[in-house]
């Protein structure tokens, strides 16, 4: 998606080689026309899937999912990163963050997601995998279908996106990484 | 604002009479075109305010203010409830959370506020105040100005929306619950 590389190249910061930090329209500070555009173009390249839902996880990939779900015309649900106060009849399964090095236990409240749903996935970042893995496994738990996993940016000389490949997902991603070199992003 | 009413009355539930939870289209699945309506509604009641940015704190806050944003066509950027893994320059407040009884250390890096800003703060509860106010010390020590504070649901009998107003803040929101009464609401 040219405007998200557009984006990418002008306002992302590389740290050390594998770290991209795009804060200012992504992660922290959000770009409200910029998600509008790439939920659309999720709900465009999953289109005909008959979506009933799409699942994210807190916090970052909560606005470019809620733009999907305005498109499509579905509910969002986003897995919190640690379990609720009340409810404690949930799906739960844990995704390692190697920026953060920490587990994260992910869960959702099993009324949100049942065997007839159709869930689209969608996170912000796709690198070692371990976030869509952690949904996707949550997803099978509540009987439901993944018809696809939506990344905004994959950095594909991780594993990440061959693993999920690998396991028979459909994955889209809207910027893809080939590698970062000397601070500059080189685009596969 | 009735939409937003109605969703409460036919979808909330009451827990001890004090906890409302609506965690079926604002804490943990969402209902994206209730969203937009919402955050229009806050662009029209702070017309004229000449808005140059919104914030809102994760994750609650951020899909009704990327609403906003979108609207209002400014940017959004939500405080963080721990630091990031990069940055060590950022403004920080105490939010203390009564519901969850932890103390989180919100943080909002220096790049996104700056003096010439005016800011509408968003969040989704209004109970006591705790989130709110420490928006508006990170506000406050970026040298911008606060225009206003735009609340989802707002419980009026504890004292959260009062501190504020004391305070000087012009406090809009969408819903304010008088009580719960054997677990029914009541609006002002």
């Amino acid at each position: 998606m040219e405007l998200l590389k557009n984006k990418i190249q002008t306002e992302g910061r590389v740290f050390n080689d594998s770290l991209l930090k795009v804060d200012s329209f992504l992660n922290h500070q959000l770009d409200p026309q910029l998600m509008l555009k790439m939920g659309e173009e999720f709900a465009k390249r999953f289109q005909g899937e008959k979506i009933t839902k799409i699942l994210t996880i807190e916090s970052s990939g909560i606005a470019v999912s809620i733009m999907a779900g305005l498109t499509i015309n579905v509910p969002v649900v986003f897995a919190r990163k640690k379990k609720s106060t009340v409810t404690d009849d949930f799906y739960q399964a844990k995704a390692y963050s190697f920026t953060k090095q920490e587990t994260n236990n992910i869960t959702v409240d099993k009324k949100f997601l049942g065997p007839a749903d159709k869930i689209l996935i969608i996170d912000d970042f796709l690198a070692n995998g371990e976030a869509a893995l952690g949904l996707a496994n949550i997803v099978k738990q509540s009987g439901a279908t993944v018809v696809g996993i939506g990344i905004v940016i994959e950095k594909s000389f991780q594993p990440g996106a061959q693993k999920l490949k690998d396991l028979g997902y459909r994955v889209e991603s809207l910027a893809r990484i080939a590698s970062f070199a000397n601070g500059q992003v080189n685009f596969l």
